[in-house]
């Protein structure tokens, strides 16, 4: 048996129980009278509720999601309210919790933003621009409540106003801190879902995955480091991730915007068997070969690509592959190769000479003196009906991956691209004798945030939005 | 105040309180003791409840969607036990779906396959042989609880035995009734969640989704009947199912297993603008255009194809253009379009003489007469640098769609085709200069099934399977 006195009562109705009860109590019929201070009632009350199944789901389930330890709960018969007994600590949040899912009834997402670059400010504008139509169509409510760079950070508890974001992390934000900033979008607020968008390349912040992951927070990002870093660390955070209930979304690591995660994830769960994912994985380097056709050397191409702004500031970072690698990595791990991007063969197109230059202006200047040999190769494959293209492959039969220049037929898919479009190829047991293929812009600041954004929303409906 | 006794107790209950408290009701401060019969109390006991936060959101919601209404609940402060009292002829069920939530701690999903034919005969052996890696790996229990053809039902309410469904149904099936399947599929069964699974083409079946939506089951289909039918009833089925938080997926509509529907859906959610949708949504007519190629006449092609099986029984389905004009109807009104399939301009490529010819035979036969116009258009492409395509446009600026014979430059993607694949392109205000193209084969028991379970999954994702 158990009920709730005012505080000031306590005293006095511990004190009247005990006299009361003595008998029973030395008689040990009964063990104690125990007195469970600081706690709060917190009551939902309502003429329909008696009619509505599920009221007490959606109240439960909103303190659930908002971490909160019920002590006692008491529903009379008649059905118009609905009492529970919290730690007082709690009682705030769980207000808020409640209110916003029952008068709101929205999936309300709050959201932690890291790096507002070009990629986060994209993404920050998109979000501005869909907002209405979330809240309208799908009653999803996104509000990013953090948003930060490597020096400031802005936060803010009822959400930012995306309008102005700009303005505001200049005017009033304050020195940059991912603990606080990690601490303020899992923390005290009302808001039960929280996610952190990772719109970075930084290892530093990847490594925060894990510790999110605990945390409850869900991880959303195109940010590589994660899940081509060291694969143990990667195995960790999805062992931690399945079992954890929290959800990793990463679609734009690979393809941006392209469907091919997704995609990926589709064939496997409903038990296709991938044979072979073959692709164009970078824009710079789809450009370069697609525009290396006999009129031009490699080295015009590449200054050429260079100055239209298709390259790094160095182009030696595209030549190298290590970004395909980076990709077929995440690919072949989510095929289930437990492969490591330390061992995988990567053909770099910076020639041995050129890879100590100490400067991008250094290796455009000697690139020429290297043009020869992939001339040669460019015109042996003309001969044979052929062109050059530099892919990444994960061969899952015998479980490895390269990134190479291949030639391909005029007449294959790969032959035909133009502009700056990646390809992938899915080869698999129901696609065995045309591969399944996605082709599109695979960089840039509006697909890339849209993949992201795509990701959020996935999250949203997976947290019980209506679709 | 409100208690529970045992039955037999209630009248001498009753009593006691109307003698008890006769004051009080005479003076109109009570107003009346009210005596509820027929309930029943369920109790969820457990030592780790106190330290558990969740366990009543998760026993809350088990009932919430197994539709049970809750008369009254109690939890004392040592939280070993939550108590609710509910209806009786509610008992089993609440039990079941508790037990079911608790112990198995899966995404359950009661399932009903209408038309086991070959889309349907695929997607059960599909479920049947990644049953284990569901259950393991995403913790999620899909129990077909029904198949039904036209003739024959099969129903288990603990699961059909995949590894014999066709002996089953031939042994042991009973009379179809679609009412009685209905009933079943989302009647008093321990499974909170149930959807229906149509792999038919069946019109009649497609106009049960409004009821099934309105009842609570989520509809997962393949059949275009119901998004390419009457405007105002798709309108009235996609108004119902944002409303009632049920889920209608149909990406098999569309190019089977290829990501054609989550794609055009994804881009929308997150704010592009659909300027264009182009494709070959016909592997048929995929097939006939790319073997077009001056050694044959179209006759010719098509009675090839005819005899490989890639046409329908009687080509002039596939010629028509009607499923082609379904498929554009669907991307059109996906993309928010108010096109009627009645109104959509379709180019048909059975010529106005031959479309009364009683037999396909007769039809194949008299083909040939007409085979020098598309011969001429072939040649007068081909002078142009140019190939014939059956396509399907979606144009969202000038809001109409169209399907006809159009002529594509030799370097454009869908020139490029081969085998019977599919190609969608799609031309938006984020992929503008290059568009997002998905390539592949659209058709096949394989493939369609895969994309219906693929829809299935979504569906157990959205539920709360983790991910």
């Amino acid at each position: 048996v158990c009920f709730a006195v005012p505080e000031k009562e306590v005293k006095a109705v511990s004190e009247a129980l005990n006299s009361r009860f003595r008998q029973a109590l030395t008689g040990g019929r009964l063990s104690q009278i125990e007195v469970i201070p600081n706690c709060s009632i917190l009551a939902a009350v309502g003429q329909k509720m008696a009619s509505t199944p599920g009221v007490s789901a959606t109240f439960f389930n909103a303190l659930a999601k908002a971490n909160i330890n019920i002590r006692a709960i008491a529903q009379g018969c008649s059905e118009y309210n609905i009492t529970v007994v919290i730690k007082r600590e709690d009682c705030i949040r769980a207000l808020r919790a409640v209110h916003s899912r029952f008068y709101l009834s929205r999936t309300t997402l709050a959201m932690g933003i890291i790096g507002p670059g070009l990629i986060g400010g994209t993404l920050l504008d998109q979000i501005r621009d869909q907002a209405a139509v979330l809240n309208e169509e799908f009653k999803i409510d996104l509000r990013v409540i953090g948003i930060t760079g490597s020096s400031k950070m802005l936060l803010s508890e009822s959400g930012i106003d995306l309008s102005r974001w700009r303005e505001l992390m200049k005017e009033e934000g304050e020195s940059a801190n991912m603990e606080k900033f990690t601490q303020y979008v899992r923390g005290n607020h009302f808001i039960p879902n929280s996610v952190m968008v990772d719109c970075t390349a930084d290892a530093d912040i990847a490594s925060c995955y894990y510790d999110w992951l605990l945390r409850g927070l869900h991880v959303v990002t195109p940010n590589k480091k994660a899940n081509s870093g060291p694969l143990e660390q990667y195995l960790k955070i999805r062992d931690l991730q399945r079992k954890s209930y929290t959800h990793y979304f990463y679609e734009a690591t690979v393809g941006a915007g392209l469907p091919i995660i997704s995609t990926l994830r589709g064939l496997l769960e409903t038990g296709d068997k991938i044979l072979r994912i073959e692709g164009i994985f970078s824009g710079t380097l789809s450009y370069l070969f697609n525009n290396f056709v006999g009129t031009r050397s490699f080295s015009e191409v590449v200054a050429e690509a260079k100055q239209a702004g298709f390259t790094e500031p160095d182009p030696r970072d595209d030549l190298s592959g290590t970004d395909v690698a980076r990709k077929v990595t995440i690919l072949a791990r989510e095929s289930g190769l437990k492969l490591d991007l330390e061992s995988l063969p990567v053909q770099s197109l910076v020639p041995k000479p050129l890879q100590g230059c100490a400067s991008a202006e250094e290796f455009m200047e000697k690139l020429p003196q290297f043009d020869e040999e992939l001339s040669k190769q460019r015109q042996e494959a003309e001969a044979a009906g052929e062109v050059l293209r530099y892919v990444g492959v994960v061969d899952a039969v015998a479980k490895k991956g390269t990134v190479e220049l291949k030639r391909y037929k005029k007449d294959h898919p790969f032959a035909q691209l133009s502009g700056a479009d990646n390809i992938i190829a899915f080869t698999t047991t129901r696609y065995k004798e045309q591969p399944l293929i996605v082709r599109g812009p695979g960089a840039g600041a509006q697909v890339t945030a849209g993949g992201i954004f795509s990701d959020i929303l996935r999250l949203a409906f997976y947290l019980g939005a209506p679709s």
